[in-house]
């Protein structure tokens, strides 16, 4: 494949952006990479892995003469760098983003670019649960999906040219508009992760089992929570607070569905358990048919490939 | 590895019997197997993959002679399985089972059985989301917990004798008291799998978020709630009927803790989330440290080994 943009550059250096520069390398989709990221720690840590062509010690040098700039901060320090980095920007330049929701970045990012700039937001749905420089790797987003939300009157050239990049690192890609990316992801990543969040949390606070028992004892159910509940705290505080209502709207009706559950527990509703539980194995199995998944039984003993 | 029991019987014969046959067979442990299962579909497939010696007819005929008789039905059909096989029991034969839950498993059991014959309740820490006599393989326990939980008065020499199988069959072993393994189970493994029940019930439920979506976009979170929420549902209907005050304490905590996380997102208070993210993120470090899991990223792409 040949390279689709000249120069990229990639604001902040943590699982994402790198695992990008890996796969963007991988393929031969940039001619030159830049990086910036705010801590000296993540800078140096970065220089040593070696993903980047430079790793630049301001966000404007970085972004200086760059045909993409992908912001992979977290969600609340979006507005920031965006007007940090606005005066720099080339004229026709392309300024995309990586964060969980898109309201919020939109209304962050969008006042602060020049109008000779155009903003494609995007949000590739993959992720681990460790972060940083040094955690990323080229395949994270082979076949995985990545959602592209154009703005309104986004420029068409612009918007294919940054679902290119991402299929070329290994991406399905699909668009979407803004306020209905927040609420699916809602349903399917934030309200899930607070509720392994909480779940997580309950099992440390209870004093009558010991933590090393939770630790030793974990079968699977709590262990997959954990793997959850280990993800970037300042990511998810900032995903949590920036997708407000619909993570509130899903949660609320969260709640009412566990109050049911729990009322069947009570009275002994032992048909209306059955058909529930017999329910959701069905959705399960449209999720490993829509090839999201695997069949194989996973018991957390997976060994690093 | 000599054989610790001439014959082993197992009653039920799903994902956990199969995979107890199986791991029995690799180190040598019985002389003999024998099966029983109520339907005759699993009777035929358990003939065909062939991981017993002998899949017999009745449950009289398959614990006949047998020296530990080993239960693997849903804790609901403990009881009525311990009454037909009590009479057909070999005096000084051991009773053992593999429920998740063990204060109801003792109370239904133990009144069937007979003075001569011994009772070592039992209860392996390992699982997959599938089940059926097919599902089974010899590596299930190796390095998980099995929970052994003598009743009062047990036989010393039996109970050491059913630890010593777990541990020929790779597991770890621990003994614990029936009231405090229920406790620690509701924890670890019960609340969450219903948590997890819920969650896909919600998503499924949602009018405004298809299907195809749910299903297509399932990052990683949602799609690890599928994964548990896709266990057997004769099981897990039983061991919340059974587990009863234990699980409904903890839904009870649990739906106090995520309260006030909603009222965080609610008020935006970012330094509660972010500090509550930061301390479940250390919990996972102790699982992994603990050796219950791998610190391999899992974004849903294990092959089968």
């Amino acid at each position: 494949m040949s390279a689709i943009y000249d120069r990229v550059a990639l604001i902040g250096l943590g699982l994402i952006a790198s695992s990008m520069a890996h796969a963007m390398r991988r393929a031969g989709l940039a001619a030159e990479i830049t990086g910036f990221a705010r801590s000296a720690e993540t800078r140096a840590a970065a220089r040593e892995v070696g993903f980047c062509d430079r790793v630049c010690d301001t966000a404007a040098e970085a972004v200086s003469g760059a045909d993409l700039i992908v912001l992979c901060v977290p969600v609340g320090a979006m507005g920031v760098v965006a007007a940090e980095i606005a005066p720099a920007l080339k004229s026709g330049a392309t300024v995309s983003d990586v964060g969980s929701v898109k309201r919020a970045v939109i209304e962050a990012v969008a006042p602060h670019l020049p109008d000779n700039v155009h903003f494609v937001p995007a949000h590739p749905l993959a992720g681990t649960e460790h972060s940083g420089p040094r955690s990323g790797f080229a395949e994270l987003f082979d076949n995985r999906w990545c959602l592209i939300v154009p703005v309104e009157g986004a420029d068409r050239g612009a918007v294919d040219r940054v679902a290119r990049l991402w299929q070329g690192m290994g991406a399905l890609t699909d668009e979407m508009e803004a306020d209905h990316h927040d609420l699916v992801l809602a349903v399917t990543s934030h309200a899930p992760h607070l509720i392994a969040y909480t779940m997580v949390g309950v099992a440390d606070d209870l004093r009558r089992v010991t933590d090393s028992e939770v630790i030793k004892y974990s079968a699977a159910g709590f262990r997959d929570f954990t793997r959850i509940a280990a993800s970037d705290p300042t990511m998810w505080r900032d995903v949590f607070l920036t997708n407000r209502e619909a993570t509130l709207e899903i949660l609320g009706r969260f709640t009412e569905e566990l109050f049911a559950l729990q009322r069947a527990i009570r009275t002994g509703d032992g048909d209306m358990l059955f058909d529930y539980f017999t329910r959701t194995r069905a959705i399960r199995r449209g999720i490993i048919e829509a090839g999201q998944d695997t069949d194989a039984p996973d018991f957390g003993r997976v060994k690093k490939g």
